[in-house]
């Protein structure tokens, strides 16, 4: 869902600049390809960093999970990965109407090969907000029709396993992995983050309104290699009964 | 935890006859070794039975679980399944007040050895309320000084993966498996399932107050070789701001 809790400014055709909930940065966006939604500020809200850690952004996007969390800490260095060098593109715009060169560093890749970039164990902190429906066969057989946006939302270019294989190899011993999804699947990623030795520690589970029936989200904490133990939190609630941000949420967007 | 909303009539030292929620069915308890508590009103009203299903309750304890759940229909037929004599003898002396010797069988083994009693898939549904906690080596080491509490409690008999292997061997394709446990074991419990074929469909966290930071229970259906979708439900809260029951809880005890 994109966020309409900004200011926007219209660039070119589909292309504007936007300011981020919390630190004001400015972000460059294209409705046509991706805007960030309310699911990117609370995966940041929810990733811890630490002075001098080194965090890298999987299937990044325009960049916004580190465009908002680099101002959590004045040291930790973050390096995004995406495939879409459209996305690249915006991303890099951002970071230099940001002055933050010296902060965030932008790699256009597909994750399956991000070793040809990266040594493995080398980060502290990896981030994910990942395309979060299967893909259709139909879609995956022809990439050529295929839009940006489908490409972030549906599970076309990367699937959970790569997403997770990925993390695990980038993360060092104790580091920490941290991923948005949905609950429907919660059994699937499990499974897939054992697999690649990441221990689900923290969990919380997104609703929309007290009154819902279901979740609509899920923030998970892994630890690379930790012993097992999964501290499930309170309910995050977004919205109250007059369909307003509830505290907690408004808090979120405004630190 | 015991549960203190029913009345008890004292019938030996240790022995006394409670009052069932829900159907008035008498039980015989013993507070020395085991005593039913709110899971197990919870875990019966979770889960589904049909008219003419066969079910199972291991880890049976007094029987409280197919005491409970007998009332949902005029014509399914229950086992119970424990190890420990004495509780055996609790639920046996339950089924006889209650006339209900045509409606739930009693058998006294232990669930490792449970396919010298039953053929492999002839269940419909595998209910189990079992130990939650892992056992101290020392403990299991030394077993002639274990109480049957502990053995309730503590995976000293069995733990998760003999439950669920059971439970799985026990089923039908397509057969229903109702747990409840400690959401700190989710991530294992899911894995053990998953291993066993049985498929996670239905989960509900079960949190003590709203207001509280962290759930104590789980609820969880898996169906046995089903396709993954795991419906989450809304969080079930115990106890209102004044410490008294839920209205849905209220309901529950007294349907």
């Amino acid at each position: 869902m994109n966020d309409n809790n900004i200011n926007s400014t219209i660039n070119s055709n589909s292309e504007q600049i936007d300011l981020l909930p919390q630190n004001k940065n400015k972000i460059f966006q294209d409705k046509n390809k991706f805007c960030f939604g309310i699911d990117a500020v609370l995966l940041s809200d929810f990733a811890k960093i630490k002075e001098n850690e080194n965090a890298i952004d999987l299937c990044s996007g325009n960049g916004i999970i580190p465009l908002l969390m680099v101002s959590k800490t004045k040291t930790a260095i973050f390096s995004t990965l995406e495939i879409q060098q459209e996305c690249v593109n915006l991303a890099k715009k951002s970071i230099e109407i940001n002055n933050l060169e010296n902060r965030i560093n932008v790699f256009c890749c597909d994750l399956k090969n991000a070793f040809s970039i990266f040594k493995k164990n080398i980060f502290d902190v990896v981030t994910c907000n990942p395309p979060y429906i299967k893909a259709a066969e139909e879609i995956k057989k022809d990439e050529f029709t295929v839009n940006a946006k489908q490409i972030a939302r549906h599970e076309i270019l990367c699937n959970l396993e790569d997403v997770v294989k990925c993390a695990s190899n980038l993360l060092k011993s104790n580091g920490r992995f941290y991923l948005i999804h949905k609950p429907f699947r919660l059994n699937e990623i499990f499974i897939i983050l054992s697999k690649y030795n990441l221990e689900p520690k923290k969990m919380r589970l997104i609703y929309p309104y007290s009154s819902s029936k279901e979740p609509t989200m899920v923030l998970i904490e892994a630890i690379k290699c930790a012993l097992p133990h999964l501290t499930i939190q309170n309910p995050l609630i977004i919205y109250d009964s007059i369909g307003k941000y509830t505290k907690e949420v408004e808090l979120i967007y405004n630190k």
